[in-house]
């Protein structure tokens, strides 16, 4: 008996997860700006029975950048293009709280969860990227000061998603009644951030409040995630790895008062499948031939703020690295100095793997589907993103191959059953705030 | 022979402009937040067409705003969606300088304009409502401060828009040269309000740069146009006084070095059509009926800052006010202050007429017909933007009655020649920054 089914989620980054997935002859060279092909990978996803579709942001590019995030869609504004193209894949858009207003924010992710008619989700940062500062003119926060603006910055966008009572507005013709002035509330938000007198200018969403997606995995991050997070998106390591951080996260719901089931946890993993295990090596193999030394060194750079590892000789040990890297993607440089360490890896081995990263879900399509049921199984996932290495490929493969055998073993369900991404996840619609402060309030007096 | 041909653009207001325009039978009572409907208004105007739709907008609402403006799309993601469902109608949306970041908002404009195939306008506004200070939690800039603001806003604005050259990518896959980084330019802007280092993480945009359209009327907002606009959005008035902010305009443009056509004057029409004067009457005088007095005054308080106008007798000429009103909708209240005292009018007349306004635009087709040939013959306007009252009667009569008349004298074309928002109103393409200094440049070294 399986345990229930598990979701997808796509990632839409254009030519795919891998950093010259651009040059793959399967999809087009220009994929993250093409909105044609954006649209028909959103749709190939819906029609597949994918939950949602997820889109990966950041805001400060140099040269140094993967080529084709130099050159990318906005996140709200492409998802509201594709809410008009879809009925019921979910939207997923990534925006940071330390370079955003949380008024326009509140506003934007509710517009275009009214106008897709419940299906938008805020993956929400906090921005490791230290240059974008210098696109926003102002300092760029540390990272704990980070999360605490981003904790301040979720609970004044959950009120000013409360601005209005779900049955506030009337609209009687004979009467003239447009609202219901009762059912109006103003958040008079005071905080070390931020002020917002509220109500925002526009009604609560069809999923009451946008879905909250979160993506960080350090000791704070999963402190927001406990507090915060109703799904998060992570990186996948072995069984054990993904299954200590799944129960630090529950636990961390748990001693905020949350059901752990309102937080769901989904790996990204990059499947490769072949028909056999040679051709899914051919594929990676072809993948990784996409670049040459010189790239998968500035690739690695990306983690570490743009470290130049040129200066060092490539077969000798991983250099020591010292702070450098601790104040970016700190998990992902941390795993790999310690990685490097653990396994003797010279900086040319550290380098390609990071560019090309051999993850475990290169197979035939019975061993991926093994391997993924027994990260569900197991306690470490309950759904996955999908950030296929190269996406026109990846996605064909498993579509046609993997989802197939995850449904007919009955883990997997092809079809999307509701309009809105809350109930395909099964995550329950959140209460009004002011609502649930009047019950409470009423419930205390009677008692 | 006529000067050329009209170019309409169309408000997307919901059920209107008129304050109780829901209440009106013609459209849905959600008009204003009906993605549908908003989809089926879009597509029907661009059928006829009309060369862009125009959303306004504004940061802070309270209990006394038009209604269906409590409840409405934010300008972004409704003209993205719309973007997906339309193919050559211009998609206008109003965005404040002096409540956003300008590296956020070039780059969802630039995005809108890839994912719309060259079809987005920016209505660029400075926020005339001092309460939206209280939803940014910053201080809310003086009139002639937020015009500064603005410019300095546009020149990085545009200037993000020059990071990359048309031709920048190029995306060889035999080679692995994803961009030329010689066409790669970083703007390294400090200034007085912003700083900003680039370059935008999205190619130049199909149209060059998103059209800039622009909605002030002192002294210092036709300074602004001048300087910056390529449409400008402006009250109708008499026809004397329309010509003679038309002739402003272009002389504003003409004393930065532009080109008079390169800025576009569209005043603002609202035509209520009947098949006879008395039908047009009749019209009128429903949308007026749907107001009652209390509901006139505070609409009238809107553009005083939300002055309280029920302390005044109704029947006593218009009171006395001082300061209130010139820091916020100056040119609107400037005039209603100057009219009550010209005309002697009483509050009610003002409070009724600032309601309902009775616009000129009332009557048979020929008639209105003739003045929107009046103003484009007389120097007045190049085009106009439709504001209809109640813009679901109001549209549906003026596509079937006076369009087809102002065709039939060659006045207007009802195809849209163009997939480009710029080729429909006949406006070049700006050059990238980078490229024309570099010309300048070789052309001095010629010389
Ligand atoms: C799987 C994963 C995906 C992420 N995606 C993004 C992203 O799209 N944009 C972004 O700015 N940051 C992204 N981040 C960065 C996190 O939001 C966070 O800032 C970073 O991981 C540092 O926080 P931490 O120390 O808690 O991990 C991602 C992180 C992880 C682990
Ligand atoms: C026709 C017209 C339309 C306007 N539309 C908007 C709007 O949608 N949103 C907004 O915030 N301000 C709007 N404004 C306000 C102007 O952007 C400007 O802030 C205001 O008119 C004060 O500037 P001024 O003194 O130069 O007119 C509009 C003004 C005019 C004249």
């Amino acid at each position: 008996m399986s345990k229930g089914k598990i979701n997808f989620g796509i990632m839409l980054h254009g030519a795919g997860g891998h950093m010259n997935s651009w040059r793959h002859p399967s999809g087009p060279a220009d994929a993250s700006v093409n909105i044609r092909y954006i649209t028909d990978v959103a749709r190939a996803a819906e029609a597949a029975g994918i939950a949602f579709a997820f889109v990966a942001d950041g805001l400060y590019i140099n040269e140094k950048s993967i080529p084709h995030f130099l050159n990318r869609f906005e996140p709200l504004t492409v998802l509201s293009a594709l809410a008009a193209q879809t009925e019921r894949i979910g939207l997923c858009g990534t925006v940071s709280t330390s370079y955003s207003d949380p008024f326009t924010i509140a506003r934007q992710f509710a517009s275009l969860d009214l106008l897709s008619g419940g299906r938008a989700g805020w993956n929400v940062v906090t921005t490791p990227l230290e240059g974008t500062a210098r696109n926003y003119g102002r300092p760029h926060p540390k990272p704990s000061l980070r999360y605490d603006i981003a904790d301040e910055y979720l609970k004044v966008v959950r009120r000013l998603w409360s601005s209005w009572e779900e049955d506030a507005f009337i609209r009687d013709r004979q009467t003239g009644v447009f609202f219901d002035a009762q059912k109006l509330h103003r958040l008079n938000h005071q905080g070390r951030f931020f002020s917002v007198e509220g109500p925002l200018n526009i009604q609560r969403s069809p999923q009451g409040e946008p879905v909250i997606f979160q993506a960080g995995a350090s000791e704070t991050g999963i402190g927001f995630a406990g507090r915060n997070a109703e799904a998060v998106f992570t990186h996948i390591g072995g069984l054990q790895e993904n299954r200590h951080y799944y129960a630090q996260v529950k636990a961390a719901a748990l001693a905020h008062g949350r059901d752990p089931q309102s937080v769901r946890i989904f790996p990204g993993v990059n499947p490769i499948v072949g028909r056999t295990e040679a051709q899914a090596e051919e594929k990676y193999r072809a993948i990784r031939d996409l670049v040459d030394i010189s790239d998968a060194l500035a690739y690695l750079g990306r983690y570490f703020d743009h470290h130049d590892f040129s200066v060092y000789a490539l077969d000798a040990p991983f250099p020591e690295l010292g702070d450098i890297g601790k104040n970016s993607f700190r998990s992902v440089t941390d795993k790999i100095k310690r990685q490097a360490a653990e396994q003797k890896l010279t900086l040319r081995e550290v380098a390609l793997d990071a560019a090309t990263p051999r993850s475990p879900f290169i197979g035939t399509p019975d061993k991926i589907a093994d391997l993924l049921i027994g990260y569900f199984e197991g306690g470490a996932a309950d759904g996955f993103i999908l950030t296929f290495l190269v996406a026109a490929e990846g996605f064909a493969d498993f579509r046609a191959e993997v989802l197939p055998r995850l449904a007919g073993r009955g883990y997997f369900d092809p079809i999307l059953k509701a309009a809105t991404l809350r109930e395909n996840l099964g995550l329950a619609i959140p209460r009004n705030r002011y609502v649930q402060q009047r019950a409470e309030v009423s419930r205390q007096g009677v008692a």
